[in-house]
């Protein structure tokens, strides 16, 4: 079992685990490949042809637990004082999402088909976990290429963690986002949105439903964010449709940056609001005030000395000049 | 002259400059190197030999402004609104501070007695920023190998950055100091010396004057830092002897640190108090709830998008494995 600890200066939690440490990829099989299930522990869910056999091949979308967890789901959460410190047990849930039984190597190579059942896998994976009283937020992710820190190179997958804590950028932006409602009484994603869709210069593509846009404070060259053009807490209200939209909109935004970047590392974050059932009181306005999103980050180059004490971002390219060399390259 | 923005949802800074992206290292003699002087922009300020002409041979520390800097000394400050969002000149500082006159790769393969000039070369540049009102805040670090972000390699230098804001993780630290502060009316770095001390497990050094130890919360294995054992708020105001000594406990770490890590990529952090005439009224109770430290972070691996996008960190090594270790190997 894992142990979490929070560091008493910021607020930072950090989790200790044997699992922390990378481990070198082994030769063999790949364990994501539709008829090597067996190489996986047993699966969380799935989505495939009917009559498929749990663990067995015929899936689309598969859902298991991570062979090295950070958390796991098993035992009561404990939370205590250790000392003049806080200290939780590792209570929670840490998923990969196998996008594809094929081999592919990144979601953008994906029909916008699979890539909306991979987007419903992610919200049926956050409702599932919502049910879990431990659970205060569920962070999804993806890592691509090797700067963004992909540690299984080859099959295309994501991960799922579900938190017994608010991680801490989660919490950054659950409080400015409340802080900016307290002041405007507006949420500042929209107003992000109005802005953006009048000044033009920052946007990537907009469709009926999302707004895909490179961010006004970039933290890297061609950071885009892609946002719900209705205000919406939680992605895993999304309907159907919606889903199929995002589904071309991310493609197409995956597809630009690999046009514009060769073999792109980036990262992927869906940021959607933490467990309120657990937590009604702490978030009051969530509703209101937080609007769910996703991020990419492209890592071109590694995050030096200034970035990580300082929290400070330096770019050499404005989003200004990503977005237009984004929105032209299709 | 480079440019500021801030990020609305979380408060981040990114500065956009074109010296932000990395140059290769140019073939050719080393500009910090002795007798290479010209090479460098003119100096600031550096210390040596009695009658020894600015720009030439015969200094032991030297501070140059930094040939490629993200933020520049010239011009007024402006700060302004840019539609919905918030925008400041890149006015500030950047400098170098070379280490050595020799070509010397690591600050732990200085004499103490050069290390001592090396951390008064810090106390005179932040005294020296402070009294430019443009300044809010100081950032002083250390790029130690290519993991930690070193652009160039070989000259052991630090670099010193004067902010027009205060960035997000000084910030963070400030307000986590004075939240604990205002609940408890004690510094929560005493605090922690005075837990660490009792319960030594974590410790790696002790002298009369400082504490070297792991933090409960380390991020990365074997993470260290070194706290004045006496409360003070800004590292300018450490008196003569205080700097030998840290300066030997500073060597120290570095050294054990290199024992257990061969090569080892790190970033060293001053953290000191901003600039408080300023701003007195942002931070009224500074005085009493920061207290200045160093923080060195050890860089394996390359930072995944779990850390990045979560602001949660796993590590496979606990402080306690770490400090036992560091304790013992010199």
């Amino acid at each position: 079992m894992s142990l979490l600890r929070r560091d008493p200066t910021t607020g930072r939690w950090v989790v200790f685990s044997d699992n922390a440490s990378p481990v070198p990829v082994e030769p063999g099989p790949c364990a994501f490949c539709e008829g090597n299930e067996k190489l996986t522990p047993p699966e969380i869910v799935a989505w495939g042809r009917g009559g498929r056999k749990p663990n067995g091949p015929g899936w689309w979308v598969r859902v298991v637990p991570n062979a090295r967890p950070l958390f796991t789901i098993e035992g009561r959460l404990e939370r205590r004082a250790d000392g003049m410190y806080d200290a939780t047990s590792g209570t929670g849930a840490h998923e990969i999402v196998v996008e594809s039984p094929e081999h592919e190597h990144s979601l953008s190579e994906l029909s916008p088909e699979q890539v909306a059942r991979v987007l419903r896998a992610y919200a049926q994976r956050i409702e599932d976990l919502k049910r879990d009283g431990r659970v205060r937020s569920i962070f999804i992710f993806k890592n691509q290429g090797v700067l963004a820190g992909a540690g299984r190179p080859g099959h295309a997958h994501s991960q799922v963690i579900g938190l017994p804590v608010t991680p801490k950028a989660l919490k950054e932006l659950l409080e400015g986002a409340r802080t900016h409602y307290q002041l405007k009484e507006r949420c500042v994603f929209c107003d992000i949105l109005r802005e953006e869709l009048a000044i033009e210069s920052r946007l990537i593509q907009v469709t009926d439903r999302f707004v895909s846009l490179s961010p006004y404070a970039s933290r890297h060259p061609f950071e885009s964010w892609i946002l719900p053009r209705e205000h919406a807490m939680n992605f895993e209200s999304l309907g159907g449709a919606d889903i199929d939209d995002l589904a071309a909109v991310l493609i197409s935004l995956l597809r630009r940056l690999e046009r514009v970047l060769p073999e792109p590392s980036y990262n992927l974050f869906l940021y959607s609001g933490p467990n309120h059932a657990v937590h009604p009181k702490r978030w009051p306005t969530l509703a209101n005030d937080f609007h769910w999103h996703i991020q990419i980050l492209p890592r071109l180059v590694h995050v030096a000395g200034f970035e990580v004490g300082s929290g400070f971002y330096a770019n050499p390219v404005t989003p200004e000049q990503a977005a237009a060399v984004l929105r032209d390259v299709l």
